[in-house]
């Protein structure tokens, strides 16, 4: 199966990252963890790039904050799917992030998620995957049933707390 | 090969969404093109993602403007990878879409690109479904090659004309 | 009497949903609250919302944060008033929320309150089941006036405190 | 029939103010148009939104830019259900006019529709008023209706423009 | 001598108006403080503003957050200069109580400080005041100088702490 | 009587100071015009704010753009009340010059009106002056009569226009 | 003498860049310019980058829109000044390039001037190069008096054409 | 060596600055620390920057927030190369004094670093420095080899606790 990698600019993205590994192992997803950074280790970010192909990655994920350009720095060196994760690290919420990752000119492409949307990043790279993996469609599909019978319940106890009197 | 399916919330959004059937159709990927409102035929918009995998799609590429619901509505009904495509409509340039649709809840990601950002949908797309199929993959490298030697055309005569008494 | 729905799209959005139920508890206003997620369960959402108005529902309020769709989702399958609350959940305040939920294409409205404006939401469906009803206007105005006496209190309290040497 | 009121603050207003009366006019709504100012002729607007609900009136619209007061003042005076329509008016794309609109204090709630947004305010208005009138309840549907037939007819033109060789 | 009206729109803005109170203590100008909120006491506010001048009041200062209408109210019954301070009181940081205080249209002028800047609208008062009592004036230049050497004074503590080496 | 000073950072800005002249004609306020660039000629808008005082100046208007820094100039070389007002000049559509212009810190203020407010700034500088001059205070009532009725006039017309058939 | 390189993401970014190169044909500072995009030749803009300062480059002007990487890639390759000119390029008015290009994480500095601010980024590269060059710093010295003698004469004509009369 | 004055509007900006120092000793580059403040001392400010030059400065870096003038007032009075740093000191996490500082008017430049980026305005100046300094220079590549090994030690820990089971 094709693995997932999970870059992070820094090593204060953890927090955020922690949650796309999560998703990954709930779905027994192969996967590497790197900090690569994009002005600070950029041939190691270009070399990780331009080999994850051939390396049998299929998806990279790149969680980045400020001006965050590791995802789109990724995108240029390889041709696989990236996701980018805009981090919030200071004053302006993640704006600045969300904006430098999302805004990539025309040609290279980045796949931008919520800001700290660390989950949904890897969900996203499961369902890629899964177009070539019947077995991670049915597990999308069950965790979807999983997750919709958890807000049916939370319904539940809600209209129970609620509903009572009307 | 699977199919991306490029739905749209208004016939207004066509001038975007041109720039992705364009890139598909420069790939030779087969797609077919929708109007689906999330919020004006918000069934066929469910019918349509509920079977979009068993229909042979592989990406669904949704774009629309405002309060962009449409990407998110369509994730919410598949598991298939959902690209969004926010619309300029309006004085806020766009920045009401982007947010609408990127800052999706943990458990349904959308792929957000930027602004008005047919041509990268597409070729988020075709980087998708290029894990599959290495003859895709080969067309991508050869397009980035492409671009990368129409960018070296374009330094070359700003060199030409800028740098010849240094 | 009409009913009002309050509707959350998760259960982190309570302590604003609570202001609203708190004004309908004082109104004597019969609701239900319940939680509707516009992306995990959207078939329930949709369900409700097409039976809202035969079920005696008079309005809909739908409170979601992020990407909030919920308040046009509801909206795009029932033809009742419904009022979204954008709720603030990260780092940008709400903004998010807001322009999600206010920016409604043409068709399809959503009447929108502040960002984590719970109380307003349910004082504003109270107006509008006060046009068929004179008790819920009589109420309403002595509401008012009970805020006015409340802040002619607080005028007061403030007068004695600063306005002594002048 | 409860009648709509649609006030501007500024004959600069007519050209979104229109949309809202085109709407009332489908309807056949009755309705009452003028122009009162918060800062400039606020007695005007008092006075209007205080006899409102008895002089018939059932929901009030309201227009305004910049730093638009209009609807939160109409609000101060009535408990009717006031719409709020933020006017784009300068470079900042509207933004000014929604957040004066939308932000308003507890106690006191307008119910604002998009930037612009003329059409939906008085959409919504209709609906309010279809609470007790089964007559209009009745032509909602069959507006819904007629959007989404038109929404199917420009998909099938689509479809048929785009999709015939998949 | 001519006295400044301080007007909050509710009681959670005191800390910020009780700067601007400190400051009318210092330079001694007699002061009034009032709460009147332009949608829960408009009346009052309005009954206010029209016979301050009358009243020998020579400004009104209004603090009000979110969609911050106070300064704006009271300046459409008054020809006297209305200051108004935006307070932050959400998640907005106050950039909503700034644009509806500040973006007045033609005609009705309101002088906005900055975000919750209490002391430097009393300043500005007093500067009004200044331009018809010499002895005001005579006080705020020596008020400039006193803070023209606090700076001198830290800034002479910061060179002794760093600049020893150089 | 006292006089009024305009300046200006660029003569770009003399389309939104020319409203501001018209207002001063208007009401017969004597005024100077000067182009003072807070960058470009800092002596010279320092030795005129400072001297304004003296030479009978009751109120210095400041228009600048971008980081407009000139109404902050000026005010840290005068005691005499401030106005600044903010230039829309790029795609920011002004909100750069309204931060930099409202935002000032402590100790320093400004009186910032709208984004291209020239006409409020006038009125404001009117309004100031009006305190110690009960013809220009007299002449202030009649403006905002003859606006009043300006408003009422268009009213007047768009009743005519629309409510004939209610 | 050290050279200046203008390197721009685009061959649409050309107007802006084209007053960066006035500025410098201004003050004969030798120049190169070249179009190097961070994505699609990342590996000539590193290569020119690595180089540069023993290519006898002083410093690197970077200009690029949307989310503007390539100042910060080729300050991740350098250790000469970079300068960074966020480009305009859509409805965001360019807040987008200039949150990507100044919000740089530490350790890699961009020095960022004014959104489209081509000719202030050829004056801060000739400031650069004054430090060890007296007669770029005397030309600096005269422009700087050009300027101020520019802004006295439209000063003059200004107080020419409004100030006859007071 | 030309030494770097480190300049802030106030010393509540010291936090920030002492990253500046901090960066600045480890380099050993000779430096001066000042408060100025644009508004209160601006003649201190003014003598300082116009002397900077003959007082053998070759950078001024020069710290503050909210409506950040100190760079620009600096930079007005100098040919020198001023860096600015906008400062976060309130709910607008730093926006204003970003484009306070960043959108300076053309002729008179600023090079913004980002909100807070303190280590990152001594590092530019270090930089600059670098041109006519081998010594520097070289010091400068090392930095960024121990910044990249670091890097890479930080990745090798991620590594080894994340990727073992690949």
């Amino acid at each position: 199966m094709k693995k997932v990698a999970v870059i992070m600019g820094s090593d204060s993205d953890i927090p955020v990252v922690q949650k796309a590994i999560d998703v990954l192992d709930q779905f027994s997803i192969p996967y590497e963890v790197h900090i690569y950074s994009a002005h600070r280790t950029p041939e190691e970010a270009k070399e990780f790039s331009r080999n994850a192909r051939k390396n049998n990655f299929g998806v990279i994920i790149a969680a980045a904050g400020m001006a965050a350009h590791l995802a789109g720095a990724v995108a240029a060196n390889t041709t696989l799917p990236v996701i980018g994760i805009p981090i919030k690290s200071n004053g302006l919420g993640g704006i600045d992030a969300l904006l430098s990752t999302v805004q990539m000119p025309s040609g290279i492409p980045v796949a931008a998620v919520a800001i700290d949307g660390g989950a949904n990043a890897a969900l996203l790279s499961v369902q890629i995957l899964s177009l070539s993996d019947d077995g991670i469609a049915k597990k999308l599909s069950e965790f979807r049933k999983e997750n919709y019978k958890k807000v049916l319940k939370k319904n539940e106890s809600i209209e129970n707390k609620f509903n009572n009197r009307s």
